[in-house]
């Protein structure tokens, strides 16, 4: 069986994370399955999803490593296609990836007590993000 | 329901990237499926999937990031193994991972308008890759 | 059909490698599942799962990148927050990621004959580790 779940996060551009571990437990409950998979996936290529120990902390120190990794006024060919500015937020959200997927059984998670499902915002500017949920299982 | 298909790509060594999203869409498309997840996996180590806007600008900048990561001259312990010149080719590789799984629901891919799925060439050689794409819905 | 396997695997700490390829080879058997998808996750915000050549020059290049980009002993918010001294293990873990899936036909995953999953360590001491393999088929 396949349940999706589609859910809208507004973002307030480069960095900013969103604990949306709730989202998907709730749409694990909702689909009344007992065991399968959720796969998370944000619709765009300037924002990813992965899992990190969501405190402030840990989050700003990811931050600053794609900081260093993919500078923000750094200069990028995407730029002089469409004069865009979010160069950074491409080459961050590719290496990242847009899609996670986490087993369910007994309709609960596999994750850890400390293991939060986290999207993270790369684009320069505020966006409004579908995040889609997908349940298979049984 | 289980769908496999099976593709060949041609690539031409380090960096060269390919749109394989039509392979994904019409895998989905023959399935006959309405609902489900399709996941992309590259098979072998020194390839990789991700999505990304994908235009010569972002595909270059990405590239770029990766040579600087870890360069395509620098020293490896790969090397000493095998007399291999792909040290950096499996760093990059696994950084980025061999496999997507992407949401579809009636019968379309939750992909963003600018999102598209790509496979990159990470091997410092020309390569013949099997992309496999495994479509589990109903 | 959904099959269940948790694992667990005792680790040594930031940069331990382990192959966990038969781990799946044998849930997927176990399974009797023909076709289908294998999600390997593992539990806790301090580890990871890709693919690589798993031999220890490839190994450790990849530890080498993830120094030179999160070093060990360098500065991290997350340790202001709770006297904790692994920051490195947390950027690294949610760079590279705790979920793989691997899409097996015929009973076979579709791996490459160098390619293995591997469970890469991130946290700066020893660890039990779960991980669950979920099987989705068949």
């Amino acid at each position: 069986m396949v349940v999706t779940r589609r859910n809208e996060v507004a973002t307030r551009g480069q960095g900013d994370a969103h604990d949306v571990t709730d989202l998907v437990v709730s749409a694990v409950a909702e689909s009344q399955l007992s065991g399968g998979i959720a796969t998370v996936f944000v619709v765009g290529s300037t924002a990813a999803v992965t899992t990190i120990e969501f405190e402030p902390g840990a989050v700003a120190d990811l931050n600053r490593v794609f900081e260093a990794l993919a500078p923000r006024a750094g200069e990028y060919r995407h730029h002089l296609r469409w004069g865009d500015d979010n160069g950074s937020s491409h080459v961050r959200a590719a290496l990242l990836g847009p899609s996670l997927t986490v087993p369910f059984a007994e309709r609960k998670l596999a994750l850890g007590a400390w293991q939060q499902i986290m999207l993270l915002e790369m684009d320069t500017r505020p966006r409004r993000r579908e995040i889609v949920v997908q349940i298979v299982g049984e």
